[in-house]
């Protein structure tokens, strides 16, 4: 008998994938606070017609949590091909049907969790309706969190960003980032996925507050327009402007370099992030999935490159077995 | 220690609802061969655009004899309002997400019974895509479930029904229908929901052969210009012609009279069926669900007088003790 650490991820797309997928596999209590301002596709289209909250992030999050059948986990990730119902996945529909039937989401997303059987819980940072908002420099408002993710301009600075309302966090939220031994930020679009979630009341404070261990994964790529050119310091510093104070006891950093055919297939979509930080609390070690595995598959470009969720795990349980 | 029977029901649609929910109560064996001719409503809309098997029937038969949650059930059935959606039912969805996942409407049908802890099977009665179809008498020829259903002329007769194309029935639906001890046709559309499961290859021909008793619940009211005026002695000339003989051992018919307020709201739609068969075969018992429940909820019309599932289940039971 003993008693397990409490790992709390923070964050939102896919990115949370690769981090919850790897450690389900520790005895350990997982918890995901998930942003609630994604608005593009099939996510989209639900909260604009059926005035349900985002069910993307969080499904994606349940996924990598569950311990179902490989059939059910498919079913979730479906995405129907034709008529009105072409482009939605069907475990957004799936969320956004018991949001309708139960009247709630907290209580949606517990459900299908339930139906998922997950490992651990998946937490919306607030419960109420946002949006995200971006104005860049140049004056231009990007409304939403789909316009700021096909932003190429968001380089060249912005003068604010916000989610509209402010909105309270979710106390259960507050609660998971209270009572963590250790706080996972990132990978992730930082702008996107990572700091939507610094933006609503309360999440930052908690943050800063919570006796947990901070660890920063720091993504593999930069995003062109968004984060060109930018090295580890410069998510540190662009994050922990949002959280107040530096916070991180662990920055996780790749050090290794894909083959030079996928970093060609990337260009377009960004650059290699490298690191210029020489401190103790970096742990720069290879972090990367294997590229011949996912050039076999059909994928996304952005997908080609991406963190392995075991290697992840190995260095996130290191941290914690060491508390 | 005892060996229970087994009872097949035979239909589809909202018919075999009250048969299954009733029967559901008692230790049997339960299986319910369902029609594969729907395409209306958000099922017409699943076979166009995705090239699926109609669900509607099979969700319905699944929803009663589910031992989950309300919350579960109530998910099932709930039908999105708004934008492309619109209309479509949940577990419609559901079942045409699967298929499409497995690659098999059977197997879909089975996943969904396992997840919602069905007491009993569902099975298709064919698993090709079939239309049903209808030659008037007039020449007009209806094409399609949906168009059947809302003829007001087939009482003026037809020339002929049928599926196109002509299936061979589902080799599973032949075995449910030679192991069963008790068969149940009905309560149901006659040319909608009972009829087009006898147009399909091998089904007429395994109700003669069965040495299974079979029973018949006829309809307690007609639909207007499509069996206006039936007696009880019509729906069994009728259905009989498609089986090829009077199989039926029992059948029950309803004695009660609905209240007069509840008939005029009928009114446009159709009337009482009258009993005019002296036979002992014929049960002429009360079987008539509580109108005042039904009034008081916002039902439709065709749902206000509506067969009772508990004194049906009574008196087939009745039928099954006595084996």
């Amino acid at each position: 008998m003993k008693k397990v650490k409490k790992i709390v991820v923070i964050g939102g797309g896919t990115g949370n994938f690769a981090v919850l997928h790897g450690l389900k596999h520790y005895d350990v209590e997982l918890s995901a606070v998930v942003s609630m301002a994604d608005d593009g596709g099939s996510t989209g289209i639900l909260r604009d017609e059926l005035g349900v909250l985002p069910p993307g992030d969080v499904r994606q999050c349940l996924v990598a949590l569950s311990n179902s059948s490989d059939l059910m986990r498919s079913l979730m990730n479906y995405r129907f091909e034709n008529g009105g119902l072409g482009g939605h996945s069907f475990g957004n529909l799936f969320l956004s049907a018991l949001e309708k039937v139960t009247g709630s989401f907290e209580r949606a997303v517990e459900e299908m969790g339930r139906i998922l059987f997950i490992q651990g819980k998946v937490i919306p940072v607030t419960t109420h309706q946002v949006r995200l908002k971006m104005l860049l420099n140049n004056r231009v408002l990007l409304e939403g969190e789909k316009e700021v993710y096909l932003s190429q301009e968001i380089d060249q600075g912005y003068t604010s960003v916000y989610l509209e309302p402010f909105s309270k966090a979710n106390p259960h939220a507050i609660a998971e980032i209270m009572e963590a031994d250790l706080l996972v930020m990132g990978p992730g679009g930082l702008h996107t996925s990572l700091i939507p979630n610094l933006l609503v009341e309360g999440i930052s404070e908690a943050l800063r507050s919570s006796p947990a261990k901070k660890a920063f994964v720091v993504n593999l790529m930069n995003r062109k327009g968004q984060t060109t050119g930018f090295k580890v310091s410069h998510y540190l510093n662009e994050i922990s402007r949002f959280i107040g104070e530096d916070v991180f006891d662990h920055i996780l950093v790749n050090s290794q370099t894909p083959p030079q055919e996928l970093i060609d297939v990337y260009a377009d979509e960004g650059d290699l992030v490298e690191n210029d930080l020489d401190e103790k609390r970096v742990v720069y070690v290879p972090l990367l999935g294997e590229p011949k595995e996912a050039l076999k598959k059909d994928l996304m470009k952005r997908s080609l490159i991406r963190h392995d969720s075991i290697k992840l795990a190995k260095e996130l349980m290191n941290i914690v077995n060491n508390l």
